[in-house]
């Protein structure tokens, strides 16, 4: 695994080293160049995406170079010794700008725009793309989740079933999203999570006897106990056993925390569990339920009235099953500081030219209204109407209300600029700006649509494209 | 990230360093334990499972240690000095067994089996169900895709859409699984796979000029040239700009390789592109094709008899979508020398108990008939009928079968004992192995179930406890 470490610049498509070589003998590679990157739908029919992944892709764009045996490789690929010799020294100098990481996005938005030379614009694309469309997808799920479960805890514990090293940004963007904590102990000490668990079924079974295993359980964590009750029988052995077990440590001045259930019907078990906890004078023990869980199941659980204290969600919040991937592209929108589009028969998958800004619009409440997207020279206080992007007759007056550029410059001179934010800071920006956003987009089936729209020069100036195109 | 690396024995969730440390001040680190991997259910509603990540995980067992920074990490967690002097020069000393990378497995089956004292095989638990479970869900995923496109060329395309650094293992699991090639540069550095990539849209666009692009390519590229059609419009100006460029290298003495076609349907597409091409003399230029495909849509192109050559495959590939996570576990068998059962009011949940082998039987002709999960102590010739694990009126008898142990020793004494094999040699097992499955099971909808039965022993075993625990 040091091999990956220090050979991290070989972390994209092999088109993309031979694009850049290609620029290299074209003398292009001081071309100017501009790269939107934009998602073109939010994930799980959701009304809203999260964006995450920007602290990680930047900390490796920082680290983004080719060591000594990826120069070897690339030579016995047949790349040429003079592009070699260029890749060796080889470090991204140019500009990013971004959203801020916890924002609320939306389809078609450019939330990171790349500037720089061909090649070194061209070189980072499947880096961004790999890293902000997971931690965005993770995010996003969360942040379901979180809405789902209200107040109660939230604990990510998909390591099991994460895709293999994914894990390690998955429990980061969970927890930004607004997971409580994690089981996953490398992701909290990598960045500063809150690391959470008690014991799996084999404890239980390591000692043949339930009983003793609470006990023992019990005597070693006496602060912070959760006991596993199914094992045996949840019913008739482990809540039972349970029970012993807060009674003898209440006698050492000591409290159970909580007890899991991990199987069987989970509504139906914890209304059991909370009857026979209180009647034995414990109504300060909680329960949490894991096995998996995802915000429907969640949904469902609390619509019943479940008396739950807390959730372990694993597989479908790692791995954001059912979709298991944001749809994020990298497009180039400027070249040889000219716009430029991609065409498409679809008026939807065309590109936006040009070197362009978000702006979001707030009414009286400050609740969020509207986004519009305009080209970067444009004065954002005379943008008053913007038009549907793939539907031209859908306009939207912006008139009265409040407007808030959201895009800023974040790395530049081969360093991140931005002030550096702690994975609580950044899920608290979200918290804020989730309450920001109308309630009708948060639903889960057939959430209000939010506006996102394009100003009445940029239509214009794709208009011309097109026209140019067509001749 | 090289934080990361030092640390990787803190890849696991908390709950089992609280066990290990549970174990550890109840004087039950010595006391022996089983544990066996093993999915309930094939992943895609597939016939099969492809076994893969064996290598990976034995090699991050060979390297799971803890580092100073992670023993510093863990006493700020609470955890107590004298078991962190313990885990400061910890290491698995145990043993593994395994089924071989490359295999066709099946639910309930136990594929890998870890042995060692309480802690050692308790520690390993997240590392190998995290490993495991993704590559052999990717390798199935691409078995699939391979038996759909029949001899085609199939390339992994899936790093921009992988989740995060999941890219890396999934790319070799793809190969394995039957992929000729992958884009993925580090996977195919650190994995010893084929690396494979032309050009983006970008290329095109940053020439402004479709034909200048595809000619600058051409002659950058004169030995494999393939160029992306639709950056325009594929019949109007990509096709043609290609034949022109194809031309002109047959007057340098090259031939053009391929186009590529990005978009639209992709039947249509390739049908039109056929016809140009040989209109033009062209029939050596093959025909590839990407964009959102998985095996249905393969499956599709070849039944509507699209003249294509290759296929581009990435989110659905590289995610397993729709399928996120195999669903694998890894359960005490056997606890001080004692077989042990976790119990559920579902049969099909309740444990297999003892330490098990996969004995796998074979017909006349040499096709896999029917596995059995037998005592480990239990002689495979004398195995003559076996029952289903969920319903015991269902029997089948293995006589006159040519048998076959399917699992055998791999790790040792803090090593690898197998011999390292190569992704290709890997693969190269499978392609053997799929020729002995039936083709009634490879089928995608409703595929034949294949048998998997336990021994009259086991089942006795597992009856008894049963009954001591019910009483």
């Amino acid at each position: 695994m040091d091999k990956t470490i220090e050979n991290f610049g070989l972390y994209l498509d092999l088109y993309e080293l031979t694009m850049a070589q290609g620029y290299f003998f074209s003398d292009r590679n001081n071309i100017h160049a501009n790269f939107d990157y934009f998602f073109r739908k939010n994930p799980f029919n959701s009304g809203y995406t999260i964006f995450a992944g920007l602290e990680d892709f930047l900390e490796l764009v920082e680290k983004f170079k080719f060591g000594d045996q990826s120069i070897d490789y690339l030579y016995k690929l047949g790349f040429k010794s003079e592009f070699l010799d260029f890749l060796k020294t080889f470090r991204f100098n140019g500009k990013i700008y971004s959203v801020n990481e916890g924002e609320i996005v939306l389809p078609n938005e450019p939330i990171i725009v790349v500037e720089g030379n061909l090649i070194e614009t061209q070189l980072l694309e499947s880096l961004l793309l790999n890293i902000i469309n997971f931690e965005s997808l993770i995010a996003t799920k969360a942040r379901r989740i979180r809405y789902t479960a209200k107040g109660k805890k939230i604990a990510d514990f998909g390591l099991r079933r994460a895709q293999g090293l994914a894990a390690i940004h998955a429990s980061r963007a969970a927890i930004i999203g607004g997971c409580d904590n994690t089981s996953n102990v490398l992701s909290a000490f990598l960045f500063d999570l809150i690391p959470t668990g008690t014991q799996a079924h084999s404890w239980i079974q390591s000692f043949g006897d339930e009983l003793t295993a609470f006990r023992k359980f019990a005597e070693l964590y006496p602060h912070n106990c959760v006991l596993l009750v199914d094992t045996y029988n949840t019913l008739k052995s482990g809540i039972p056993n349970a029970i012993v077990v807060a009674k003898e440590l209440e006698e050492k001045g000591y409290k159970l925390s909580a007890i899991r259930l991990d199987s069987g019907d989970l509504a139906y078990l914890s209304k059991q569990a909370r009857i026979m906890l209180d009647e034995a004078n414990l109504n300060y023990v909680k329960i949490i339920v894991s096995n998996q869980l995802d915000e429907y199941l969640i949904k469902s659980l609390i619509d019943q009235e479940s008396p739950i204290d807390g959730f372990g969600v694993g597989t479908s919040l790692i791995t954001g099953q059912k979709d298991a991937a944001l749809d994020g592209v990298y497009k180039i929108s400027k070249v040889d500081n000219k716009p430029t589009i991609k065409l498409s028969e679809d008026l939807a998958k065309v590109t936006l030219p040009g070197k362009k800004k978000i702006i979001r619009c707030f009414d009286s409440e400050n609740k969020f209204y509207a986004d519009a997207i305009v080209l970067e020279e444009e004065n954002m206080h005379e943008i008053d109407l913007i038009f549907h992007p793939h539907n031209i007759n859908k306009k939207c007056s912006l008139k009265n209300y409040y407007k808030e550029a959201i895009i800023s410059k974040v790395f530049e001179d081969g360093k991140i600029i931005q002030k550096k934010k702690s994975v609580k800071e950044i899920s608290e920006f979200l918290n804020f700006r989730f309450l920001q956003l109308p309630d009708e987009h948060k639903r889960f089936e057939f959430p209000h649509i939010y506006k996102v729209g394009i100003s009445k020069k940029l239509l214009d100036l794709r208009d011309e494209l097109l026209k140019r195109r067509d001749k």
